[in-house]
């Protein structure tokens, strides 16, 4: 994952710092029992500066949700598409990546934590569809370049890459709250390579 | 899903009424929100019963979970075994079904929700451990069964099983938290038929 001058490791400004702050509050306490008071604890100015920037709890988890997926956004491998197959490797090496750090283990708790309000919260649903028609429109123009230039058969790309997609996150999901191990995460890989060898590249 | 006799359907005693009513909020206020008085308002007893029954919102949660869990369990078909082919189909059947019921998107829902609190309570994560385990060791005796009447092919079962479990998952916790609509479901479906195929089933 990238996290070069990310408000996740070393934040810039007041917002950064609240966003840092709001970080930090989430993965000690939880989203159900986050206050504005655990993140003014992370914060090292006045709590009052957050309500300068922000109307309440809402608006910061809000805001702070769109942060972290525009960060986890920018750590997919943009296309440069000259070379589909190891362009689509170099994305699920990325997405499915095992023996991860402390530090992003936290983070893809943090996204598992916040996807579960968009359960009843139409507002972070919203925000998770648009992320995931960005991660699934990237992931498709692999898949079609590669069959534009006979990399890959002529399957159907939109079904191909939605069973992708759902795979990695399902296996993101259960290394953040079943046993923590990588053993779904790792099958998960074999498993989709064996199934791109059968199904999406082209033999001979 | 199996809803006979089950407390979300049709409660029964005192017990089962505080766990029908712990769902009931849970639906209407998300985890994040609810508190005891929201069981209350759903519940036609005295609150005060609720009390009687458990010291507190966290023991109610855990124990609601447990019935969640168990609920779910009972609707996986269990092996008759003497077709691993058609117990198979019946398992991804239920696990997959598309166009469900408002009831069953409420459930799916709720489980991607309690799901969410393992990411740092280590109570909910044992629960989901052992229910990933109950899941997956019901989908190997079928691939083992499958690979001992030469059903299946010789493949690594726990490692297809995972992968199997992992993408059911996904696809359960898009559909309750991207854009609710049952396309990576119906993708997941075809593919994994595809896969299933390509690696599982013997040709001769």
């Amino acid at each position: 994952m990238n996290t070069k001058s990310s408000f996740l490791e070393d934040p810039h400004g007041t917002q950064e710092e609240i966003l840092h702050a709001t970080y930090r509050a989430l993965c000690e306490h939880g989203y159900a029992d986050l206050t504005i008071q655990h993140i003014g604890e992370k914060f090292d100015k006045s709590v009052s500066l957050l309500y300068q920037h922000y109307d309440g709890k809402d608006e910061l988890l809000l805001e702070f949700l769109s942060s972290m997926l525009e960060e986890f956004e920018e750590s997919i491998p943009a296309p440069p598409a000259d070379d589909p197959a190891a362009h689509l490797e170099a994305i699920l090496d990325g997405a499915l990546s095992h023996e991860i750090s402390t530090k992003r283990q936290e983070f893809e708790a943090e996204m598992v934590e916040l996807r579960a309000q968009a359960t009843y919260d139409d507002r972070y649903r919203e925000q998770f569809t648009r992320h995931d028609q960005f991660f699934q429109e990237r992931l498709l123009e692999v898949i079609q370049a590669g069959i534009e230039d006979g990399t890959f058969r002529n399957v159907d790309p939109e079904r191909v890459v939605k069973f992708m997609f759902t795979s990695i996150e399902g296996a993101r999901m259960l290394r953040a709250t079943s046993d923590r191990s990588d053993a779904n995460v790792k099958a998960v890989r074999t498993e989709l390579d064996a199934y791109l060898d059968a199904m999406l590249y082209a033999t001979e």
